[in-house]
């Protein structure tokens, strides 16, 4: 259906998503490293998960928007329940991606705002309200706005994987056989980082890094940046080379050499 | 001698950092995403060890305003040959810490400036030319000054070990037993995050975390990082409790019930 969007209806799209992450920047920055406390929605499976009320007020004041803006859409978020829609799009959403990080005070954190249809993400947004930066992919759109101006997103491109500069947010996330599979590609590469959760992306988008590997998502954690990615050039799969917008393991490269190359390693994990 | 050290001495001091500090904003910036190669410094030892032309020009920089601010000083730089003082006093200086991060693209690598006597750092900062954040600590001054203002700087007080959050630039740095080590601290407390260089100190004294452990470090990594933290009531001590300004295995603590739990954990690494 993506091919069946007016040119009125892509604006809509691009327009509503911008309001969305505009209305998420003052419930997010008006608690960061404010000392805010965490429930833990993941007490009873016997692992953190931290979850705070910037996560919750950003998320309703998202959905605020988008059911206003977007009344036939559904809306898919972290932190409330599916909202069903007729249009065949839906939004995918996540307050605050890296809740850890912005509990840590760090500025990598972001808001993620997608919309997508069947086949994954239409249009994605990666937002960093502290810095100031926003990342747009998607409906003919590949940016950075932010403090500097505005930038084209695009991969770099041509690098070998012994060359390549690798992010995740391991080693927490994942089961054994995922992190030996992480551990084949990271061995490979030249330099590895941690802990930038979506800003990982973003950094990808903008031709910084050239590889971001992950395990353990869930779809409201993909679909921004796969969007992203994809609109700068670069390829999002998961680890055995097929769609990734439903979450699960990740797999972003530069360009599609540097993908077949991880894939290889990381295949059949 | 920090004692007999007269106020306008101080004084000095202060503005000399600060003014070192500004000179590295400059080139620190102009290079930063612009696609900016490495030399490997590491590469006789086996290990890759980045160093950019945005390092040296920072250094440089920095070097010349000390040298005229301060000329009986010493200098301790990490690119360029130690210079000696006759004050007693030396000037710590590391232009760009994470230059890992630096060649990521992402805003969590730092400007560090310290000045120390024969008994450690006086005073230190730690400046972020990206998001225009600097945490200054020592001398009686103890703030962070960034695009929102200005921030007192003291760390948490109170917490558990259970309930702290650790940062470290770990698992890529020390040895397997330092990494045992460091893994019983991690395996305590509620939450670890890595990748951070010196801006894990920043957040530490910004009362955002509460404990950084890491090992393999040298005299320039760590100088800025130890005055901002004791200057915001934290400690900063090697692994088995001493003084860590020679770098090497440095644990910084919120409190010191927190300083005592986590070195009881690390002791004897």
């Amino acid at each position: 259906m993506r091919d069946s969007l007016s040119p009125e209806t892509r604006e809509a799209l691009v327009r509503a998503a911008h309001a969305a992450a505009d209305a998420a920047r003052a419930p997010t920055l008006r608690h960061f490293r404010q000392g805010i406390g965490a429930d833990d929605k993941g007490a009873a499976q016997g692992r953190y998960d931290p979850v705070t009320e910037a996560d919750r007020e950003a998320e309703r004041a998202m959905r605020e928007i988008l059911a206003r803006e977007r009344p036939g859409d559904g809306i898919l978020g972290e932190e409330y329940g599916p909202l069903g829609g007729t249009s065949g799009l839906t939004w995918v959403i996540d307050p605050i991606d890296g809740t850890r990080g912005y509990l840590c005070g760090t500025p990598t954190w972001g808001v993620l705002v997608a919309v997508r249809d069947r086949q994954g993400p239409l249009f994605g947004l990666i937002d960093q309200p502290y810095t100031g930066e926003r990342f747009e992919g998607g409906l003919g759109r590949a940016r950075l706005a932010g403090p500097a101006g505005e930038v084209a997103l695009r991969t770099a491109r041509g690098r070998r994987l012994s060359e390549a500069r690798l992010l995740t947010t391991f080693p927490e996330i994942g089961t054994p056989a995922e992190r030996a599979a992480f551990d084949r590609v990271a061995e490979r590469v030249r330099l590895v980082r941690y802990g930038m959760d979506c800003y990982a992306y973003a950094l990808l988008a903008l031709g910084q890094v050239d590889l971001v590997i992950e395990a353990g998502l869930q779809p409201y954690d993909v679909a921004a940046p796969i969007a992203v990615v994809e609109a700068a050039g670069g390829l999002a799969t998961d680890w055995d080379g097929g769609p990734a917008h439903e979450g699960g393991r990740l797999l972003a490269a530069a360009d599609a050499d540097l993908h077949a190359a991880a894939l290889a390693l990381l295949q059949g994990a």
